[in-house]
C-alpha cells in the first residue's frame, strides 16, 4: 500500500469527517477509569457535533473534564482526534441543533429524554493506515492544519 | 433487525473475540486526559493478549492504572469490554508470548524495540447493535458470563 503524503492524509481525514456517520469517543470517568462509546456525528466544517442524553456518562465526564479522544474509521485506516468539547443546550445553539437533526438520522430536540449537544473542536489530528505510515501521521497540531509539505 | 437474546449475544461476543484481529483500547493518561489506540489482539480463551512497546503511552498508562475499556467490532455491532490489564515481560510468559506471535501477525519477541505483553481480563462485557438492543446488553458482570436467560 502506498505511503500517503501529509496533504493526501488531510484530504482523506476531511473526507471521513464529511462522510462518516459514527465515531468512537473516549473520555475519563470520575473514578479516573477510561470510558468509551460509539456516537453518531455531523461535521459542520470545523467542529464535530454529537448529541447525547444530558445525564449520560459521556456528558457528565465532559462537563467535569472537557477533553475527548475521538477515533474515526476502521482500525487499519485510523483518524485519531484529540478535541476540546463544549457541552451546550440544544436551545442555545438552534442552528447547530438543526444541522445535527438534518443529518444525524435522529432529532435530539424531540427525544423523550433531554439531550445536549457536544461540540468537539479538534486540537490535534493524526491519520495512518499501516505502521509504515506512522511518520507524518500528524495532520493537525494546536488546532491548525499542518502545511502540506512532507517535511 | 431482530433483537438478540443474551445467549445469542454471548455467542456473538465469543465469535468476535476468537475471530477479530483488532480492537480499540481506551486508557487514561497521567494528566487525566483520555487515550485511545487500535491494537491487534489474540484471545486465549479467557483473556485478551496484546503486545505494545514497553515505553508506549498505553503501556505507561496501564502501569499507572490497570483499567482499560476495549471496543471490538464496528460502531453498529458493538462489543464493549471493561478489563483489568496486567503488563508483563514477554520472557515471563513464554507460552502466551508464543501464542501471541503465532496468531497476531507479528512476533513481538523479535521486534527492534522492547515490547511487553498486555493481558486483559474482562470484568464486564456489553454487546449491542441497535438502540433497541440496549436492554440485555450486559453479557458478563464481575468477570462472570451471565446466565443465558433473558431475564
Amino acid at each position: 500500500m502506498a505511503i500517503r503524503d501529509r496533504a493526501q492524509r488531510a484530504r482523506d481525514v476531511l473526507e471521513r469527517l464529511q462522510g462518516d456517520v459514527d465515531l468512537w469517543v473516549a473520555t475519563v470517568q470520575d473514578d479516573g477509569s477510561p470510558y468509551l462509546i460509539p456516537l453518531s456525528f455531523v461535521w459542520d466544517g470545523a467542529r464535530i457535533l454529537m448529541a447525547t442524553p444530558a445525564t449520560s456518562i459521556t456528558t457528565r465526564n465532559l462537563l467535569r473534564s472537557p477533553r475527548a479522544r475521538v477515533a474515526l474509521g476502521p482500525t487499519r485506516d485510523v483518524v485519531m482526534i484529540d478535541a476540546e468539547v463544549d457541552v451546550v443546550e440544544l436551545d442555545s445553539e438552534p442552528d447547530l441543533a438543526e444541522l445535527h437533526a438534518s443529518r444525524a438520522g435522529f432529532d435530539a430536540r424531540t427525544a423523550s429524554e433531554r439531550f445536549v449537544l457536544l461540540i468537539a473542536t479538534p486540537l490535534r489530528i493524526q491519520a495512518w493506515r499501516t505502521p509504515e505510515e506512522l511518520p507524518y501521521r500528524l495532520v493537525m497540531k494546536d488546532g491548525e492544519w499542518l502545511e502540506s509539505s512532507r517535511a
